[in-house]
Parts: C-alpha cells; sequence; structure tokens
C-alpha cells in the first residue's frame, strides 16, 4: 500500500489524466485553396495557406481533391506526378512543408505510375518528420449524366485504386477516400469498422450535386458511423467563369451528424478542435455501433 | 409485316405505354394519428381517419409505430395483439378497412405472439383483399440512455425479431421495418438489393433525437439507396404534456433526398404521389448501385 501510494500519488493521476485528456484533442484546418492554370501559382499560393494555418496552430492540415492542377484531362494529366521521383513539384512541397512545420498534410493529387504508365487520383498523408505515411488511390470513377446539368467520365482521365486505406497518424486513425467514394456507405462503414476516428473525403463536388448531396452525405456518414467527417473542396475557379466550378463547402461534420464548421466557395482557411473522446461519448449514449445485428447481416471487406 | 402491323397499332402501343406510366404512380397515404389512454377511441379515430385517406384516393395508407398504444411497457403490453385470433381488435378492424376501403394499410402494433408469450413491436401489411401479406418484427430495440434528455430501454417490453422484411404490395416492392432500425445502413442496404422501392419505417422518435437525426435519417437512406422513405410517427400526445411525446415529422424522402412532403407535430393526413419510374431514372443519372466495388467489400444477409 505504501510503494502503491508513492508510485500513483493524486498529483501524478491529476497530470496523467490531463495529458490523455489533450491527447485526445487535435486541431485540424481545412484549407479551401485556390487552383490556377499554372501549377506554379497554384503551389506559390498552397504554400502560404499551409503556413498560414501551421502558424495559427493546426497539427493537420487538411487539402482538397486535385488541389495541384484544374479538373480538366490535359491538365490531370499534366500535372500529375511520379510520387517516388525526388523532382515531382507537389510531393517535394508537401515534404517539405510537413517536415518543416511539423504537421501532417493531407490531400489528393493526380499519380502518375512510373511503371504502368497509369495515372491515378491519389490521396496522401505526409507525418511531421515528412514521410509518406499513407496513400489512397480513388476507388470509385465519377462517371455520370445528368442531362443539361452535369455529365462526367473520370474514367477516361483515370484509373481506379484496389484498396480501403485506414492508418494512424498521431494519436488519431484515419479513414482517407475521395470524392466520389463517399457516395457509397459500405466503404465508410469499413473504414469506421477498421477503426478510423476521422473519414477525410477530399472532394470537388459540383454545382448540381452540390447543392442537393454534399451537406446531407457529410453528415449522415458521420451519423451512421460517429465518427468525424472532414470533407474539403478547391474554391469556386476564379480564372474563368465558364470552367468546372466546384461547390466548395468544405466543412467538418460531428459524430452526431451536426456541421461544426463550414464555408461557402471562396479560397478560405477553416480551424476546427476536433475531441476524440466526444466519439466515446456519443456511442456509449446512443450505442448502435455496438446494437448492430451480426446476427443478421454482415459488411466486409473482401 | 402485315401481320405485326395488324397486332401493334400506333395506337395499342400508346394506350400500353400510357398503362404501363400509370401503373408506376401509386397514391400514398401518411396518417400521423393521435393516441388515447382509452384504446378504443384510439381505434375509432383511427378508423376515421384511414376512411378519409381512402375517400381521397389513396391506395396506400401508413400508419406510425405502436399505432393503437401509448408508448409505455403496461399499456403496450395490455394493447399487445394476438395476430391469428378473430377477436384481437386492431388487427380485426385493419383486415375490415383494408378490404371494405380496397387499400393496403401498413403500420406497427404491439404483438403477443400465443405460443411463446412473447411481446414483439410489429410492423404489418394488409392488401386490399383484407389478407395479412407481411409482419416484421423489429429487429433492433431502443436501448440507449443521452442523460438528462432521454433514457429508453426498450428491451424491457419486447424482444427482437430475426428477419429482414421485403415483400410485393402491388406493383411496388416494399421494405418495412421499423424506427432505431431505420439506425442501422446495413439494413437499408439490404433491403434495397433485395428490390425494395420504398422503405417504409413507422417510428417515433422523441423530442431529442428527433430535431437532431430524423430528417437526416430518411434523406440519407432514400439518397444512398435512391428509394422512397416513408417515416410516419404518431402526432404529439395530447391527453398529458409530461409523458413521452414523440416528435411527428412524417414525411416521404425521394430517391434523390430530397423531403417530397412533410408536417409538424399535430394530428395530420398527407397524401404524395410516388413515381417508380422515378427510381430508375434517377439510377441512369447517378448510377452508383450498379458502379459498387463488389470486388472489395460485401454487405450481405446471413
Amino acid at each position: 500500500m505504501f510503494i502503491y501510494r508513492k508510485f500513483f500519488t493524486l498529483k501524478k493521476i491529476k497530470a496523467y489524466l490531463k495529458n490523455k485528456m489533450q491527447a485526445q484533442k487535435i486541431k485540424i484546418s481545412l484549407i479551401q485553396s485556390p487552383h490556377f492554370i499554372d501549377k506554379q501559382v497554384t503551389l506559390s499560393n498552397l504554400e502560404k495557406l499551409i503556413t498560414e494555418a501551421a502558424e495559427n496552430k493546426a497539427k493537420y492540415v487538411f487539402l482538397g481533391e486535385c488541389f495541384n492542377s484544374l479538373y480538366r484531362k490535359d491538365a490531370l494529366h499534366a500535372n500529375s506526378e511520379d510520387f517516388s521521383s525526388h523532382t515531382s513539384p507537389t510531393i517535394s512541397l508537401l515534404r517539405k512543408l510537413s517536415k518543416s512545420l511539423e504537421i501532417f498534410v493531407l490531400g489528393s493529387l493526380p499519380e502518375l505510375d512510373p511503371l504502368t504508365q497509369n495515372h491515378y487520383n491519389t490521396a496522401v498523408c505526409f507525418n511531421p518528420s515528412g514521410e509518406l505515411i499513407a496513400k489512397h488511390r480513388k476507388l470509385h470513377l465519377f462517371d455520370i449524366d445528368i442531362p443539361g446539368k452535369i455529365t462526367s467520365k473520370e474514367s477516361e482521365t483515370f484509373q481506379s485504386g484496389s484498396q480501403i486505406t485506414v492508418f494512424e497518424a498521431g494519436p488519431v486513425k484515419i479513414g482517407m477516400a475521395i470524392c466520389y467514394d463517399l457516395r457509397f456507405p459500405e466503404l465508410s462503414l469499413i473504414m469506421t469498422k477498421k477503426g478510423a476516428q476521422i473519414l477525410f473525403f477530399p472532394a470537388a463536388f459540383n454545382q448540381t450535386t452540390g447543392p442537393l448531396h454534399w451537406d446531407l452525405l457529410l453528415r449522415s456518414r458521420a451519423l451512421d458511423n460517429q465518427v468525424y467527417v472532414v470533407g474539403v473542396s478547391p474554391a469556386r475557379f476564379q480564372e474563368d467563369p465558364t470552367y468546372y466550378q466546384a461547390w466548395g463547402h468544405s466543412g467538418v461534420a460531428d459524430p452526431m451528424g451536426k456541421i461544426m464548421v463550414s464555408c461557402e466557395q471562396e479560397v478560405t482557411i477553416l480551424y476546427q478542435e476536433v475531441d476524440l473522446e466526444y466519439i466515446e461519448q456519443v456511442r456509449t449514449q446512443l450505442p448502435y455501433q455496438k446494437q448492430k445485428r451480426l446476427d443478421l447481416y454482415k459488411v466486409e471487406e473482401l
């Protein structure tokens, strides 16, 4: 009893608990960045914005879909990068910034596989040591046709990936997928089952599907899985209003399905404190993660 | 060619197509009905409301959760009925009305299994011949605890069912489940996979979870599965404001995730034309039902 008291004083226990509580809270930033025809302009703008986010104490900086390029086949192919090359400008920039600013940086960019010469829409995560710790190639390509509104055949630009992506990034487990992947509830269910606490979707919804479905999808994936959902879009394209205009409205939904923070279509940096402990609180109050009827149905990764 | 023309005149083709189109449109009604302490008063009110809906040409009349009873253990047990008995008052009323008015009637009521003496929260569907054609025993019981807001342990009142319920009701295939079942995306995914075009959830969300999640869940189940979702609640309880107050807000969400029709918390009859053909239109425009990566994940009934 004497030894026990010596090692576990009230002061030490309090310090331990305080430390544990703090570790559960992370400050994130979402950068709804501008795209320019000139890739160098896009990247130097991005550098300023990421630096500003880090100066404001964000430890996780989330970027949009194909953040280094216009969203058009020729531009996407021209801006694709070989992730293994040390001269790839976007990859080099992310490596440099994540290391010098000691932050996690996440977002999607077009990838060129040097072996197969295939192009992918690929989300990455760099850690504060400047290492690429996770990579997700978009699984579901955006092939749709709403007559008179929006037509897209992304499969003419990219190949699709073949892996579901969940990884540890410091104290938090992140499930990462891209834009249209958000439409498929099975994917989010499986990422959650694999332990994801934040689901991150870089995306570029359009002016038709954006107002109809963007908030609804962020909120419902968050609610169904009782996790945080981070959705980041590019800003509306400034240089040519006749060009593809992303819906913007980057935001974070909390485990109760509420939008915590969001914005309109302009260039914006959002900040949000995310409390991982709240996930457990919500799951205790509404324990439907534990009440699934696993005797009747099953969702599984193949 | 001569024979061909004789049998398939333009007039006949037009008539056939018109007929087919009309068969795709059904008029439904949602009755957000009042509950009274006296079951006979509840049932005679219900008879008037169902009759009014049928007089207004509704062919499918949807009722709420445990529509014949207060939502309290003693009342639910007292109002439970043996579905096989010819003297069960609620079952007899539904059989009589569905036959005389030539309508489908659907809703949930407490069931007493005469063999096991178990109680269930059970949704039923009667067809225009007065036959009980489908029955769903609630799969997920509402056991939650949000301190200071709402605590519930439905498993102290009911046993849970063990079957997923999808059935043909005239030209439409309906997936039927109850209230808390709506929280589980796997169930709606499977009902859709089994061909459901309308998902029907009699429910009684409360004044905490109602404003937070009711519309969001109706809309997201509709959008994810590209089906209609019909949610029907009891009206706010008039006789005693200190008693369990259902959220009301019965409504229909369309396959694009839009609320087509809804109401507040008072006694209300809603009417809505539902175009089954629209499901196919939406699924052609946004073909994500066909774009699932069935090589990577699977949702299945066990």
